[in-house]
């Protein structure tokens, strides 16, 4: 069997058993909050993730690019929520993926562009559902639940010849920026309080408003409660990362993915290696999605995924050089390390493939993952 | 002929007339200087650039992966210099890379690395060329030009059965850092004499040292000689940025590259659009690699590429959405913009073609390019 000895670096891993644990523990979420599932896939972005991640449930998958929707359309996932608003001009786009099976639902936030959307989906065979989004308080997208464009757009949609009003939906994405498990529970209940009123007048007025959807990994591991919310959408929660572990959604050691990195120098004065993952291996996030915070490029570690002692960070970036300075003793260039990241999505997203590991390091698999749009 | 409005968004573009100017001027620069030009591939990843890029020079390409030295060995290129320091590990992969018929010359800066992979090439049945990678003042990688570790590994890799020294390279990352032509001029020439130096300590002991190579987009448009060199390895150049505008390398007209993107949502009370282009389509290079600088995540430009009034910013990115306040008239939900690139070898990298277009904006190529590792 290879081992981590056998890879060219810079490499992607992916520890099974941390991946299906916090797979687990996000089903039992699920269960407990009586809601469905519906994994976001924007983090793994690979069916081989999308199958474990969605077995046992029935609330299909949400995307964030129209080239994912392709990819698991392609290989028979047929509930697919494209979760970045979308415009005239993909819908045809959209056409020829649900031609292949599947059923994608996309969401909307503006009154003008669900006119133009209307028009253009009379020119096109199929059947388009969609969701209202709505801003439940990061003030990124979507409608206030009392904005007069949410019933506006939803008898508009509901009228339309080719096209279905299937609920509501929203993204607490300032769960990232809290700095407490009861911060977390006050956003939770935001973003579940925002949507259901979002439902509800709609309902009230007599239109549909089957699904209504909720979606962070911070929010989903602490609700308290979703009453009244049919489904939720967390997607980082299957890897984890130094920023989910630094507020709290997550421990060290659940991390699933890692970045297997070779060293290429070594200067004596700073205690300084220099490995070959750099600005591209490790992308350049280096915190929340707002600035907050610095993780630095991420975390050393051993050959076993355990963190060097010392927090050691990547602390600098070329394109295909990362400094890590500070080490406890020399190194010699070919050793090898990995690298625990600070945003995951970022990082799995340089890499067409996850080499897949065991608990004992051995390589038992490659998953493909897709990219780009 | 399809035009921006037939393009999937977010899509990659590349003004083909901008690309060739760049080409032209750069290697007019290297016949003034009397050095081959050896364009550095880690920008581009493109054949087809590569080709346009080398046409008339004959000093080969510069490569940052190995991934790349295979797909360009792949399409014929036969001399190519891998630009990040070799460990053991990979001798066996270049090996296979030159059995495709190219010259693969590696870099190392570490005598222990070159006895590792002297013991590892005499295992191999292929023949191995190296330059000793000096500092020149970044202070990344690379040896002081009289440190006895030259000389060392000069004699080791001159000794070695399937070895070849082939001289001495640097890299003058500092010349980023910048903030006056006389700055790079200054950096350019300290450049230029570190690595002529270790030249001369190498042929003083009766030692081969045929190459003598500096590289970085700033030195090379601003050095005012180059005595003793024999090649030079500008990348970004090909299409510019506005991080190397900032430090004067080009003009904003000389951007050749960028990002087709769409509105995806308005809000009036910031004059906000949020495009459809985020971290992923535009990457988190925000400025220098020593982060010096804040250029944000790019400008905004219409469709012919002319940048929008105002120095209008991407100034929050997730990973789908890129955030744009301050307009000074609404947008619509579906309208189309450009966006110029901070850092274009790090935008780039996110993609596998270029849409290349023509001073009509017509879309007349499409070019794949190569990624990962």
């Amino acid at each position: 069997m290879p081992n981590l000895n056998d890879l060219r670096t810079p490499a992607l891993l992916l520890d099974q058993a941390k991946l299906q644990r916090n797979l687990d523990h996000m089903a039992a979420r699920a269960t407990a909050l009586g809601v469905n599932l519906r994994p976001h896939m924007k983090t793994a972005k690979s069916i081989e993730v999308a199958k474990l991640a969605t077995r046992g449930q029935e609330g299909g998958i949400t995307v964030s690019t129209l080239a994912e929707a392709d990819y698991f359309a392609r290989a028979g996932f047929t509930d697919i929520l494209y979760g970045v608003g979308i415009t005239r001009d993909k819908l045809a786009d959209v056409d020829a993926i649900q031609d292949l099976g599947a059923t994608v639902t996309m969401i909307l936030d503006n009154f003008d562009c669900a006119q133009d959307v209307v028009t253009r989906t009379n020119d096109l065979s199929g059947r388009f559902g969609f969701l209202i989004e709505i801003d439940c308080g990061q003030h990124r997208t979507g409608l206030l639940p009392d904005d007069a464009q949410v019933l506006q757009i939803a008898r508009l949609l509901d009228g339309a010849r080719n096209c279905e009003l299937r609920g509501v939906m929203t993204h607490a994405g300032h769960s990232y920026n809290c700095d407490s498990i009861a911060a977390m529970r006050e956003v939770a209940e935001a973003e579940r309080a925002a949507v259901v009123a979002a439902a509800e007048i709609i309902r009230a007025n007599g239109l549909p408003c089957e699904i209504v959807s909720v979606g962070s990994t911070p929010t989903a591991l602490h609700a308290e409660h979703l009453t009244g919310v049919t489904e939720m959408r967390p997607g980082v929660f299957m890897f984890g990362d130094l920023f989910q572990q630094s507020i709290g959604s997550c421990e060290l050691e659940d991390l699933a993915v890692s970045v297997l990195t070779s060293v290429i120098a070594w200067r004596d004065d700073e205690a300084r290696a220099m490995v070959d993952a750099g600005a591209l291996a490790l992308s350049l996030d280096r915190g929340a999605p707002d600035g907050n915070g610095d993780y630095a490029y991420g975390m050393a570690a051993d050959l076993d995924g355990r963190p060097l002692p010392g927090d050691l960070r990547i602390r600098q970036t070329n394109q295909e050089h990362g400094f890590l300075p500070g080490l406890k003793q020399a190194l010699r260039v070919g050793d090898r390390l990995r690298v625990l990241p600070n945003h995951v999505c970022s990082t799995a997203a340089q890499y067409d493939r996850y080499h897949i590991i065991d608990e004992s390091g051995e390589i038992i698999d490659s998953w493909t993952r897709t990219g780009g749009w």
